[in-house]
């Protein structure tokens, strides 16, 4: 789509009208809605919703836009964010030995599967910093120990700053990211290989194989202090048998790891994911 | 839900302000939207929209939303159909010999998973007539034959205007409803044994099973005057093996059946259904 | 199938000519293998077999089966053993106050999808009394509280006795049995409403909605003494969606519940099913 | 695996005794077998079984296998076929302008998920050179035309004998095979883009669109002289919306394509497909 669009992701408290005053706002501007959905969270109390217009022909420059709708939103009560699709975001990639998740993004980035760039691979390894010079990009390995781990996240910190990161994918990292960094650096995607809550932690595919299940899951989630708790984007699962050994569970793990964390990247950057509280709402 | 809610359904011509224009609609006489979803087929040019506000505060007597709506509607070109939550709509379901998705509906209205009646059951076969007693419904058994086609139709049709019937079930009734009985009833949902358009016609599970598929499925569809060839509602599949026999098909697919009709059942009578050509937009 | 058939289940230490050594026993009294399958655990160091053959024009009488084969298996270190197909299991089904699974199992006996009887239910409710009686079943109301649970489950064990039953399912029994009445009777299928080991123990749906999953899901599994944690014979799964309240997971998951309880009851019941550790395989 | 592994795909009329022939052959020998999978084929009247067991210990000189084994099997009137584990399979890989299977293929191999050898890509189209190049693979670019397809085959054909190669790979290669070249080279896998037997033929993807499915999918089968009739390897499928264009379907379709190839290629390169009539096992 050539025509560049505006997305407003808004959540607040439920009242009277709030469709209304949205569309109207748009409408007085003379914009196009083309994509609209909302949620009501009963239980909650809360209206979310999603509102995409096309910026051809909108009569308030860009720059107004915020402000405008901020004279609006703040008496509702409402949080809101504004993304405009020609604001290209920039994704560093974190990982660790295994390559097929950051294979599988760069190629669906080169195919544009979705709209991003990627500048900036982090590694705790050398080992992938071959694919990184393969498709030209910037490979950064930094260690990882318990004594320098604090050091290292204040490197890791500087190089996003340095790039202008927007996002960070956590594409089979293996590592924790601490507190601190997570507080400074909030925009974290990872995939975890369990169909979260089950097999929180370390070896899920050896736990799964243990426990005996028929069906095992990937999950990807926005990185929270609290290990593999974080909001869910995205699951998906497959089934296995008896006949299938812990290589094998790997290796039917990866088909999923792969596609549930690429979905869960291109729902976020077409700002389809709103996070309230521990939960999305993911408007597709 | 004991608060009722109107439902809109609508389709019309793209163009802006639409969103504006129906939710101030809404809001100016005092409703508050609980859901509302939209779609636009930017190849037809169309805007599809579902909106579900609460009658409980809404200041039009119910008796004049459609006339209030109709004056916004037709300069915007808009086909439409607006539906109360608290008018039950009456079912009659179709059957032949199979009984699982007849028991499987009638469950699940006692169940409550759908709001409706079901007053009535129609078959050309007597076997079913002792599931009808069982749960106290009308059974009315009309013998099919090449012969005499023209006239039962007319009888069957005059059942579904004494019962006041607002929708028929085919469900596993596996006789061709004639092109004019569709015209003068076309709420008609029928469920296919096959992933449509794969095996249209009779016997899908014979020939998946000659052609060695590795996946069955079931297809919940309005009933067209061309075979098989109708909106569709709802798919789903199960995977099969070389294992599997014709008569294991038939019965793996039975619980496709079951599940897709209901589905189709469901959604079509919470109003989430909308046709337009030969696709349907499915509100979820 | 109305010649009747023998199976056996064999585990035993893994060694050569394994499967020469049963094949021939069979071969040699004039069997026809209709179905053998095996595996090798080669972590456990494990041969596992299920070897089915038409008792048609075998020469061995059928109580001299065991023996005779037993004389094979010894030396093997084999734990085997053997069914035919025309004995037919007795069920009983314990349920408390939800009536799906009980519907279910009840309709697809009559539809033969499984050979077995299901001469008695067992609640700790009235309520599904009218099921039972609508289909000619015997119905035994046992109040379970937490001062009479002793006498209640001597009295459970005494009706599995006086009705001959060979097979117990939990089909949403609601109730935690204990340890001692699983020693002396260990032949029970549970369903959990969760995929285990997610959500172990109470209100999985709230907790899956709280947790804000994508996925939720259903296992089979047989009772140990540890809740929830015996082995699974199958799991399930459905996506759910933000829009999707508990209610609605509630609703999602009795379609799963339902038709994971029913595999896992066919499987077990057509001699699929080997338990070894805390793990099964499932031979389909 | 390090120990080498012979493998025999057997099909031949059902007869008393066959396990314990062939079991006993294997034994006899010395031969530890590590798994073993039969099937009956009741309508056909076929045993179909594939049977594996480790060469360490194995008392037979690999030359004299195929030999012994015939003398067993021609009274039978089996038709059987014998691979060992460490002889690596040598593929080309044919595409056109799509290089996401291509990709998908090379990864797995390179990640040693199947094994195999891949010498050769051929294409109508100069486009994937770069990727030919970029993992050292020899790259041959040969136009099709309405008039010169014919020499264009001979010289497909003689690349193949040239290369070696044992298994040709349609990975998305969009051109009609000849009926004469499949006779001269039968062992070729494709991918359709679509759940045959829907959509046989161009444009699948559109024509699901306009069909309104809720499903698509992709199969991967052998070539056949008859276009995307030949016997079925795998298949699998996802769900759609009416929010997918049919650039959506394009890619939600890709990833299925993917690994619903890269699963049917690594089944056969297992010998765990047996092809008769037009129907496959698949010893999984």
């Amino acid at each position: 789509m050539i025509n560049p669009t505006a997305t407003l992701l808004i959540s607040c408290p439920d009242q009277r009208g709030l469709v209304a005053k949205i569309a109207n706002f748009i409408y007085a501007n003379g914009g196009n809605i083309i994509h609209a959905d909302q949620h009501t969270d009963f239980a909650a109390g809360l209206f979310l919703t999603r509102i995409e217009w096309q910026l051809n022909g909108f009569n308030l420059p860009r720059e107004l836009i915020a402000p405008a709708f901020n004279a609006i939103a703040q008496p509702l009560g409402a949080k809101w964010e504004i993304r405009f699709s020609d604001t290209i975001p920039r994704i560093a990639i974190w990982v660790s030995r295994q390559d097929h998740c950051l294979f599988d993004l760069i190629w669906r980035q080169r195919a544009k599967e979705f709209i991003a760039e990627i500048p900036l691979i982090i590694s705790n390894h050398p080992n992938l910093k071959v694919v990184a010079e393969q498709f030209g990009i910037d490979y950064q390995h930094l260690t990882i120990t318990k004594d320098n781990k604090i050091e290292q996240e204040a490197q890791q910190l500087e190089l996003l700053q340095n790039y202008k990161i927007d996002l960070v994918v956590l594409a089979k990292y293996m590592q924790i990211v601490s507190r601190d960094f997570i507080a400074k650096f909030p925009q974290i995607i990872n995939i975890h290989h369990s169909f979260l809550p089950a097999f929180v932690g370390a070896n899920p595919y050896h736990r799964a194989f243990e426990r005996g299940v028929k069906i095992i899951g990937a999950t990807a989630h926005y990185a929270t202090p609290d290990l593999d708790a974080g909001p869910i984007i995205e699951q998906d699962v497959v089934r296995v048998s008896h006949r299938d050994e812990v290589e094998d569970l790997v290796r039917k793990g990866k088909d999923l790891e792969r596609v549930v964390l690429a979905r869960a990247v291109r729902l976020h950057l077409q700002n389809r994911v709103l996070v309230y509280g521990n939960r999305t709402v993911v408007f597709e």
